[in-house]
């Protein structure tokens, strides 16, 4: 077992990565602070790991409530409406303030679980045990909570930090090829925006990544929240340099809502977006041609998408932008990488450049 | 104008109290960080001032955006449906994450208002503009703000401070007498839990306070904001001496939930609730007869309601006060006077004891 802190003052916390921990009760001990346990999960998760996780909580005999709450699988469910169901749930189950949240899923679970916790009786705490490579690479590290809106995505939630995260890797066992990839390309990300060596290494190892080969993955995760969580300490509340975390995501987010969500894995949507801001700060003059195809090729030895699906115009994206989170003051921002290994925040950037780049990558 | 600062470290901000300040332009320009203003309100309240406001935030040319966003009346709109509802006119007019959102109006609109700015692109400022005498005494200081959940009242919520209070005593004249007793309930609260002084003090100046004198209600008012402010300062999150601030709260949302909300305003239940806990007080032989007489004395002469309405039965008042967030781990903790002046928290009262001051106050 490894274990990275996340470092953020009084709010800091440790994630463990290893094999075998999702139920393993000296975990949970540690780091639940009450008697009362809501286990938050999906109807995919549920038949593959609750009973044994329940098992070991309420087995323990350390707890006075273990309750489990199930949800439909599924990003379209991340609504205001799923979120009231998990608040009916913990105050029919008489929850108090000293209760724990523990998100047993992918990150689906762990906004909404997250954004519950937060907002429970104004704040209980909460553990993530994340269950595809996304999860555990992204939203473990940062506590960015959220739900969707119809009008936007992840535009109501909260800052609001786990107690622990436990990174199993046996989790990953179950997980489908095609959500492995989406995990991936936040994986590849961190390489593009912060470290060289990173990106190389991935190069190199990607075959054994997509074979699940637990030397690499532990490899790849830890690196990707140790990146993860010291831009996070830069900038805890996105107010700076957390933004270079959104490589991809600003179109990717467009393409997510245009298509309605759920059609493209998140994951997915960001490879299609990072291969577009590749093309824009080539279209730019910040990066090369050959870096370009680097980042291209790494993203489609994935196994992701690279190309914009469907029909969706360069007008649509352009309006669907406009709402983005990172549009300050009516001020489009891009995250464009500089090199393999570096990136910028770029505002104003020549909207004739950006439909060049939507273009270069249908 | 009279200046009280809230200091909360980093979070620290400014109550303004005096007269004609709700269309101040100055306060705004000084605590408006973006160039977007998003007015929430309700229908009472706009057709009484939000014109105004409205006017001098626009015609100063000095906002891009100035929005308003009208919401029905009531305590019983204070849901996570009115919150979407807000949600999407942000959404719907482009309100990015720098927007401030002005709370027009009162408790039920600040609460709501607050929650929106807490969790809308996890995060914008807010500036809070009471109307009523227990907003400006109660919920303007503390970063309280919540929705109600129909198994129990502000359970959802987050801790989150304004950037500025304007608490104007022009609006009160345009409160009903009722609404104005509401908040008498709060603020006879403080002199019950902190300060004898202040308890004497009303005890001559409630009926100057009922007359609307001025000099009287900014003096009632800042040392309100006072005193919460001080216990606020010690226990931001409530996990100790702020407790103290809900000395009848626990019985009064009983009765609150019990009758429904809306039917009983929340300081005429607080009201109720501090009647009962001083009857308790003394059934436990912490405060005298005399006392009780004093406390209940001063309600009746602030126009309260000080016995328990309609036919709640004992059995329900235990079952509804098992699911307040004030229960910890099953224990029931109620906040009792121990004099005029000074109080504190209880745990495993007898439960005989409470049944009888419950009756004694039928």
């Amino acid at each position: 077992m490894q274990t990275i802190n996340v470092d953020l003052g009084e709010r800091s916390y440790p994630i463990y990565i290893g094999s075998s921990l999702y139920n393993e009760l000296g975990l949970y001990v540690e780091h639940v602070r009450g008697n009362q346990i809501a286990i938050v999960t999906n109807e995919t998760i549920a038949p593959l790991y609750l009973e044994s996780l329940n098992a070991t909580l309420t087995d323990s005999g350390k707890f006075k409530v273990v309750d489990s709450i199930i949800l439909p699988d599924g990003e379209e469910y991340k609504s205001l409406s799923t979120l009231d169901n998990i608040f009916s749930e913990l105050l029919k189950q008489k929850h108090n303030r000293t209760t724990t949240v523990v998100a047993l899923g992918g990150g689906v679970i762990g906004d909404m679980a997250g954004f519950a916790a937060a907002c429970y009786q104004r704040g209980v705490d909460f553990i993530q045990v994340p269950t595809t490579l996304l999860s555990m690479v992204d939203s473990s590290v940062g506590g960015k909570t959220a739900v969707n809106h119809p009008l936007g995505k992840n535009m109501i939630g909260a800052f609001y930090q786990p107690r622990a995260v436990i990174a199993d890797l046996l989790v990953l066992e179950t997980l489908e090829q095609r959500e492995l990839s989406a995990g991936l390309a936040e994986v590849i990300k961190y390489g593009i925006i912060y470290d060289q060596n990173f990106f190389d290494w991935l190069e190199k190892n990607i075959g054994k990544l997509i074979a699940l080969d637990p030397e690499a993955l532990i490899f790849a995760i830890k690196r990707s929240c140790q990146i993860k969580a010291e831009i996070v300490a830069q900038d805890e509340k996105e107010h700076g340099s957390r933004a270079l975390l959104n490589l991809g995501h600003t179109f990717g987010h467009a393409i997510e809502t245009a298509l309605g969500y759920g059609v493209m894995l998140h994951g997915e949507a960001v490879a299609v977006g990072t291969h577009i801001a590749a093309l824009t700060s080539e279209s730019l003059g910040l990066i090369t041609k050959e870096m370009v195809k680097r980042i291209k090729d790494l993203l489609v030895a994935a196994q992701l998408p690279i190309y914009v699906p469907g029909n969706i115009s360069n007008e649509r994206f352009f309006e669907l932008m406009a709402v983005d989170k990172k549009v300050l003051d009516g001020t489009l921002r891009l995250i464009l990488p500089t090199s393999i290994g570096t990136s910028k925040i770029a505002e104003n950037v020549d909207r004739l450049l950006i439909d060049r780049a939507i273009d270069a990558a249908r």
